[in-house]
């Protein structure tokens, strides 16, 4: 991992499907071509990429294809914290080994109630077992999905033992004060906040942060990008109300599914729509009336033509 | 898949794991073969044997342990469903290929709030997957762990598209009401509930179920199955409340650390107390207590000395 630690705005790059649900690798490449072209970093394999819908094989699968593809490396933060210590381990090692900017690594999620001696222990087996400093862990804290989450006493314990490996965190919690609290207690110590969403982007950049990891990155990625390269001009408050109102009309229906909507009618590409079980697309009225409202804010996916497959 | 479905008690086979949380096959191996000559079946891979702390690759390894080293898999029923849909595949097969009993099968659980619509697709495409007439699929219901449960409606759909595939149900609610409305509903057309503890047994019995699958199946198999082959007779109600109390000892703890913990110390082998993180063993406090519990009720797991290692 390259010593220039990752800053800005990643997001969470969905994850295109065939009618089968297998996973539609060129749309993928595209997606990500995309979003880096337009200074978005690659998170692949977050909860809006369905990442646990898919299995350690296809993470491992999608990674060797972008690093293949020649996709710079150091703009990536794979999703790697699994239920399962084994699969942590194997998927993290494998994202050092391809030199990845970092890893985002939820906690286990299946086992409830858990404290944070065994939270401790799943990150520090992971770092011990993996031995390389170029690792970066960014700690992803999200309780209202993983129901199992980060708190501060064990940001505090984990920075002590592994400072430079416990690189930052993204807060999805929605809870500005959690990400407050994080922006005082930490980043000075150069672990680097990442609000959950470019709701708390310009709240959390003049507050120190690093920047944002956020799910309409996928379809938003330009003016989410502009706010964080011009936050300290003129006009920030505003594009910060901008990107609200795109997010806003969004965040009405379900999240992956009214992306991949909006994608799938923008690029002309009805491919772009399927989810994996347990998600489903939006119903056809659902897609008809974001369609419209879209519309109504004049909003427009960049370049969406580029996101379509050849085959569709 | 074997024409003559499974019933009575089956157990959700502990993991045991050496002390660098790599999984320890002669003491699983041990436990299996313990557990299947107290007349109690392999649930492996069940909430209680840290199934999601494994990897699918590792679950592979045991099954294949399991069917190499004899053991029968008309007895057993692996746990095979995973957040990934693609994983839940792969682990189904590979039991329907060494012609394992049936499979007990979890929602998808990482996403939350998912309809019933997401839930039928994720069985249903599975089954169409898998496309064998010998598998059989036990679904599980455990809302409080993976926060995604499987109502009634959801099992009706299911029943009637897949009749013959859609076995039965362990239910892990603790809401006995729930349980009761199953029996009534679904057991008469051949789908069987099974309790998920011991503790229902003999009302589920009572009631036309199918048996129970339980945790402390692993340190108190043979009572239960005990009470399984003799319902009917004078003395179950009285062999029901004995069970009743070793359960209450041990659940006063958390189960799989506490069960791990009286192994370990019975059977005089102290790395049978090891769990993965999350989890946490018990402190050396909480074994003192429960050793001494354990000895106030006069309670023995059956031959101790067979699930020691040798290297141990």
């Amino acid at each position: 991992m390259p010593n220039t630690k990752i800053r800005g705005v990643l997001s969470p790059v969905l994850t295109p499907f065939n009618a089968d649900y297998s996973i539609s690798k060129p749309r993928f490449l595209k997606h990500c071509r995309s979003l880096i072209d337009q200074d978005v970093g690659l998170a692949v394999f977050g909860t809006n990429s369905e990442a646990n819908s898919l299995s350690t094989g296809e993470k491992r699968q999608l990674l060797d294809l972008l690093a293949d593809e020649g996709l710079p490396a150091g703009k990536m933060m794979p999703g790697t914290g699994c239920c399962a210590i084994s699969d942590s381990i194997e998927l993290t090692r494998h994202a050092v080994e391809l030199g990845c900017g970092g890893v985002l690594m939820l906690p286990p999620f299946y086992y409830k109630g858990v404290g944070d001696e065994g939270l401790y222990r799943n990150y520090a087996t992971i770092i011990d077992a993996i031995g390389d400093a170029r690792l970066k862990i960014y700690l992803y804290h999200i309780p209202q999905v993983s129901q199992v989450g980060i708190g501060l006493a064990l940001i505090e314990r984990l920075l002590k033992d592994y400072p430079g490996t416990i690189a930052g965190i993204k807060d999805s919690s929605g809870d500005w004060n959690n990400t407050l609290a994080m922006l005082q207690q930490f980043q000075p110590a150069g672990f680097d906040v990442f609000a959950g969403s470019e709701a708390f982007l310009l709240q959390t950049l003049r507050h120190g942060g690093a920047g944002c990891i956020t799910a309409t990155g996928n379809v938003n990625a330009a003016a989410i990008a502009r706010l964080h390269a011009t936050w300290r001009e003129d006009g920030a408050d505003a594009q910060q109300a901008d990107l609200n109102t795109v997010r806003g009309v969004f965040q009405k229906l379900p999240l992956i599914s009214a992306m991949k909507s909006a994608i799938a009618s923008q690029a002309g590409d009805p491919a772009w729509s399927v989810v994996r079980p347990p998600l489903v697309e939006l119903t056809g009225e659902q897609s008809r009336q974001l369609d419209a409202e879209l519309s109504g804010i004049g909003f427009q996916i960049n370049n969406p033509q580029a996101l379509a497959h050849a085959d569709a």
